[in-house]
């Protein structure tokens, strides 16, 4: 039976590597990478440097096109939903024409697979059409959330209160019911600026060479940071950023 | 300087480790270890494992008394800050008698230091208090929450979708508002049974060796999972158990 790891490979720092991940790489004979056609270069030269370390030489990487896709949909399940389809046959392909039989494939993931991520997805959606058949199992990762508090030196949560996680485009539309913590990736909008309140911790490129930080409230950080996403996503072409918002200070820090 | 680092170890798999963890475990002095009085011997056994394995011959290992603590509490949040601050005399007693001058000191976490996790917030009460002084710094580890959804194969998310991050005793008094996707630690309650129409993706000691998974419908699974904690509750005298609660299948699975 063919194989298939979904690799998460931690946020940035090549030491975010998990030692089950390192493993996982070694043992694979097929490294099945997606371009984006875009121009993360740092992202996909970190990836190499993992590839390298920790793969066995006579590993296989074979490249597929990542399908385009419409950045400011109207529909934007359905927009997703057709992006993940096309993008399923891209990888189905690539598994039939690369992965033999009692081989073990590798898709490495940046972060943690099951965050904001659709290779899981993906490979489900292939299974489901039932012409290529393979096992997979998915290997946990650092996520840019955990990366981000860290750096931060904060908990996402308060003593026995909930945070949620969601994206900018929701965030513009509200501040969430019932959390005063909330995590927010995805965010083109920059929802932040709308509450002046609210303390925000946020990191750009969060543990690579090119991390950027800022915390305090919106009132007195927002515009900078509005300023240093705008100035880092000309410099690199593209920007990866987090950040936790949060209201109500009295609220007991950390949690249990 | 002295310097404390809080390393996040992982959910239970000692290979969840990261290369960052590992290093920091290497460049240790002194482990400061909390005994909770209670009998998670294979906890307990795991981080001694890994101080073994990674940290150098003439390393130091020095134990305090984890204070006492009422788990059932009239005043949740009066008796967590309450314990926390007994907790942050043990730990300033520690570092104050044991961390010489330039010499780094280590805290093992469990999973991830951010996320329900008080040893951040102990040292912010230390150094508050200004009488020791330290540096630290939080290196991010694999949470419950990611090995989890790991072994499920499954994201947190859907496409587009907020999630939220919850404890049983919240999930008691109703769904959250404003989310499909609930991600529930430290349920005492079983809060899950409330919502038979629920999907339920449960987990205990997830990424050990007692591991227990279990998927379906709250309606179809939800007693056998009561069962299951309760005879391993008694089996290993603790349990450890994180669960997702997702409502509503027509969504887009997973996500972008």
């Amino acid at each position: 039976m063919r194989k298939i790891y979904v690799v998460g490979i931690g946020a940035g720092d090549p030491d975010h590597l998990t030692l089950q991940a390192a493993k996982a790489i070694g043992r694979t004979d097929v490294f099945f990478l997606l371009d984006k056609g875009e121009a993360k270069q740092s992202l996909v030269d970190l990836r190499e440097r993992l590839i390298r370390a920790y793969s066995q030489p006579r590993r296989r990487i074979v490249e597929g096109r990542d399908p385009d896709r419409d950045r400011t949909p109207a529909d934007y399940t359905g927009t997703i939903a057709d992006w993940r389809h096309r993008r399923s046959l891209v990888v189905e392909e690539l598994i039939t024409e690369h992965l033999k039989d009692d081989e073990i494939g590798s898709i490495l993931v940046w972060g943690d697979p099951s965050l904001y991520d659709s290779t899981i997805a993906i490979l489900e959606e292939i299974l489901g059409r039932g012409a290529t058949t393979f096992e997979y199992e998915v290997i946990p990762g650092i996520s840019s959330v955990s990366a981000l508090a860290a750096k931060h030196r904060i908990g996402l949560n308060r003593v026995g209160q909930p945070f949620q996680v969601t994206t900018g485009r929701r965030l513009a539309e509200g501040w969430p019911d019932g959390v005063d913590d909330v995590v927010v990736m995805l965010d083109a909008q920059q929802a932040f600026t709308r509450y002046p309140e609210a303390e925000i911790y946020w990191g750009a490129y969060v543990s690579t060479e090119d991390e950027l930080l800022g915390a305090g409230t919106v009132a007195e950080v927002g515009d900078e940071i509005v300023e240093r996403r705008t100035a880092a996503r000309e410099q690199h072409g593209w920007i990866m950023d987090t950040y936790l918002l949060r209201r109500g200070q009295s609220r007991l820090n950390g949690s249990e």
